[in-house]
């Protein structure tokens, strides 16, 4: 850890930072009934994700929003998990299970803590409704702003978003620190000459596949949670 | 007034439907000292507002945010009161006084309890960070999301704008209703598919001009205020 400057704007990772994405499909999906391991099924969904979101960066297909892509990989899965007779009404349905994720536990409170000195807004790669969705689901995340991927037609790790937050929001770039449990991301971030701070997030994978969150160099700050972060800032 | 259809989304024009931007303009224009008649001074600012934007719209200046048309027209209008001697610094502090104005008194307690029901965004020319800025500064807007002319490159009335909202948040154009204290942004929002709902403003101006709120033709809803709204709209 170097001595950082103080940041006006924290720019919020979401799925696995903000929300318990596994969490919220294992729930979903055991509630459906399926006879299937909720657990192989979250991660099989989720793995599909980053594949997706290059088919789209590499230009193999045009823009794509995160709640299409997340409906293309389900229909991918879904036969491998002997479910293919899966009607189309319920796909519609459970594909929205990620407009339902919950927060983890320290969120609603470090982010009204941290609201009170810096400006809060997302920078996701999900599109801009389904982090309305969340926002207004997870108890009233108290976001100033929702800047998505969407907002800027580029996926993370794209500079164009990174940058765009400084931006639009009339900072330079060092005023603007990525808060985030993936340390690719805040590589990316840092390269843009952002802030960073990582978030332990060891159940971002679930039980069966604790993540190590042992702190890498190069990043700003280094919390276990939104409340450690706001001790961290001093707010 | 015809049976309207519920909306899931408002989207809120900002200045003089959210904030009176002239009573800000007026109290921070005489917090200067300055040996001028604040009230016409703000009428002028304001006066310049729609002229500049439709050179940004028929291409005769590039993508330019309010922030940056606002300094232009406060350096066309000062050497008209006299004021052409302003230093560099003073000029850039009073133009950020369109980022310090106050929300109407209904504004806030409206929208939280609109938030209950609806979905709330901005829809203003105003960029994102003023956006921000008065959100904050207004005892906390609690908006959802904000959207703005920038998100999209195009000022209203443009329909990208209108249609954006509906597209961004994922509903039919018919799901959003506008709310707006202006009959021309409601009638190209009408124009588009959206629901309308008019605000009185009777004081936008300032009381020296007291402005015509009587109810016109083809708006789904007419309201005195935030509150009336909510009542109107059952929330």
């Amino acid at each position: 850890m170097t001595p950082f400057s103080q940041p006006k704007v924290l720019a919020f990772d979401v799925f696995g930072t903000v929300v318990d994405w596994h969490g919220g499909i294992v729930r979903e999906v055991e509630a459906l009934g399926l006879a299937v391991d909720a657990n192989a099924f979250a991660l099989a969904w989720r793995g599909g994700y980053r594949p997706a979101m290059q088919r789209v960066m590499r230009g193999e297909q045009g823009w794509t929003r995160i709640d299409d892509l997340h409906r293309q990989i389900l229909d991918e899965i879904l036969p491998r998990f002997g479910l293919q007779a899966m009607p189309e009404e319920q796909r519609h349905a459970l594909n929205f299970a990620w407009h339902r994720l919950d927060p983890w536990p320290d969120v609603v409170a470090g982010l009204q803590r941290l609201k009170q000195r810096f400006i809060l807004t997302t920078l996701s790669n999900g599109n801009l409704s389904l982090l309305v969705d969340l926002a207004r689901h997870g108890g009233g995340l108290p976001w100033d702003c929702v800047l998505s991927a969407e907002t800027f037609q580029r996926y993370k790790p794209d500079p164009a978003t990174y940058l765009g937050v400084a931006r639009l929001l009339d900072v330079q770039p060092a005023q603007v620190m990525l808060v985030a449990a993936h340390h690719d991301d805040l590589a990316a971030a840092r390269a843009c000459g952002l802030g960073t701070a990582y978030i332990e997030r060891p159940l971002e994978f679930g039980a069966s596949q604790i993540k190590d969150v042992s702190p890498q160099d190069g990043n700003d700050l280094h919390a276990r949670s939104f409340l450690h972060l706001t001790e961290l800032l001093g707010a």
